[in-house]
């Protein structure tokens, strides 16, 4: 008999699900725009039926159970999402509880971050990983901790922020309400600010950016610094720094045996990598910190799927060995 | 029959040992100087003879465990202590081997901070919490994380140093490497550095150490401070400010459910909590940061005995429950 379960990875602009067997093979994976703002009724349709396509693409006997991985604030214990910010219209949506009248299987919940990380340790770069460390760097700076495959989890279930820690409280003013937090020195959207805030007559990137300051991205920053830019080199520089800084506080924190980096950072990986292996040598005094493998992640963009499917065959495992 | 477990609790100038039970009544305890430049052999012994004297004045008829903490470096997993620093000679010393050989039962060795913050879990403070984070500020700074009765322990067994997390790169060098690390802002002689670098010509202080500078010591700042000097008062203010962002860091990274707060600081902590609940208040945007509760650890000097005499119980438990 073919039994699977399907993750959800569900981001502000895509949704996506995959069926996977317990072996990890992924079977068949679609994804769809999810179109937020239309309200948590469409959309929440929507995500049933791209459920349902896939379900029927793997051919599977028996759907075990439903994971889902979603863009938070969310509630992992009561299976609900809050997040009108990048879900715009989303505010308290029971995903959980509509999942589970439509298919009458076990759904879970958590944070995206988190997923990626179980993904990674259940079959990328992090397996068999006793205590993994995973950054994923984009618009923001999400963090996960997964010990012995399961998620780390705080206060009432909620998910830790690491990527709001505070590096220098001389830095910019972030929405998490600190000044120099991790997110606000290296995100694309920081990297882009602090370019804006500099003298950029001399630099190539307004020809870069046709003259329009407001094309300017992080991929062109990075870019321009590679070509020798020194407006765009002090500015990557300056993230480069704070990054490292925050590894080692990673490693100070947490002293994990492994760190999985994601996200469109690693894309400027040669920039970033240099600058943290200088701070973490710097930072080797009290702790081994050289130990800690630091590795980019390996399943991309389908992370969140295989770790929302391993939510529920780690259960269905636990159980079985009862 | 009346079964106890011998909890040992090493520091650099004192090594005391207590006698539990299961139920976590201490039946006897003493304490001796432990002279470790005398060198390792000589201490084990007396450390030997403490355990021997603790056990005949409790007069139980079995000997379960010796649970030990210890001032690290050490490794937990091989059972040595590697801290030539605050124990002179003390590199690399089997004291569990020596422990086992001695009483023939199980003994286990673990970070002090690490044992204090689980006698605040089993007998203190932290009672049934399940993350439960635990900061002793003295000479150093010394942190623990306890999840569910159990230590949280990094690659290869190695305690996190959370007290060298980097606060602000523009700080004083610390010697573990790092510039502006939680310790070389808020630690007992951290905060005698920063006033002795000041001019002290108008400050009260002069006159409170007798016109030596050398006698000056962290306790004697925050009595200045709270009489109204000025000096006094901007370093404390530097402190608790620094001491307040490490809190909101630890909340970010591990959203525990409960920070229990020990050591010297706590005779200052009139001081020290306003600026530590001000920075939590200005950090709650993304947390719910407000509802971590912070305490003040209840177990004093002991709490460390504690811990050592459960990490023993604590196994016993397991396997009768197996």
């Amino acid at each position: 008999m073919k039994r699977l379960v399907i993750g959800v990875d569900l981001g502000g602009t895509i949704v996506r699900a995959g069926a996977f067997d317990a072996q990890g093979n992924m079977l068949s994976m679609r994804d769809i725009p999810i179109e937020a703002a239309r309200g948590p009724e469409s959309g929440l349709r929507k995500i049933q039926r791209l459920i349902e396509q896939v379900r029927a693409e793997s051919e599977a006997d028996s759907l075990v159970g439903i994971g889902i991985g979603s863009t938070g604030p969310l509630d992992p214990i009561r299976g609900r999402i809050h997040n009108p910010f990048t879900l715009p219209t989303w505010d308290d949506v029971p995903i959980v509880e509509w999942m589970q009248k439509a298919f009458h299987v076990p759904v879970t919940l958590e944070n995206d971050a988190d997923v990626a990380a179980l993904g990674e340790y259940w079959k990328g770069a992090g397996q068999s990983i006793k205590k993994l460390f995973a950054v994923t760097v984009g618009t923001g700076v999400g963090t996960a901790l997964i010990e012995e495959g399961k998620i780390y989890r705080g206060m009432d279930g909620f998910h830790p922020e690491a990527g709001h820690m505070i590096l220098d409280p001389n830095g910019p003013l972030c929405y998490c309400g600190a000044h120099g937090c991790w997110e606000s020195f290296c995100a694309g959207p920081s990297i882009v600010r602090d370019i804006l805030s500099r003298d950029l007559f001399h630099s190539r990137l307004l020809q870069m950016s046709g003259g329009n300051r407001e094309k300017i991205d992080a991929r062109m920053v990075a870019d321009a610094a590679r070509a020798g830019d020194t407006v765009a080199r002090e500015a990557m520089e300056k993230a480069e720094r704070y990054f490292g800084l925050a590894i080692v506080n990673v490693i100070i924190n947490f002293m994990p045996e492994m760190i999985v980096l994601s996200g469109g950072l690693m894309k400027s990986s040669d920039l970033f990598l240099p600058a943290m292996q200088a701070a973490i040598e710097a930072h080797s005094v009290m702790l081994p910190a050289k130990q800690v493998r630091i590795l980019p992640a390996q399943l991309g963009y389908h992370a969140g799927l295989y770790g929302a499917a391993y939510t529920i065959w780690s259960q269905e495992n636990e159980q079985s060995e009862q």
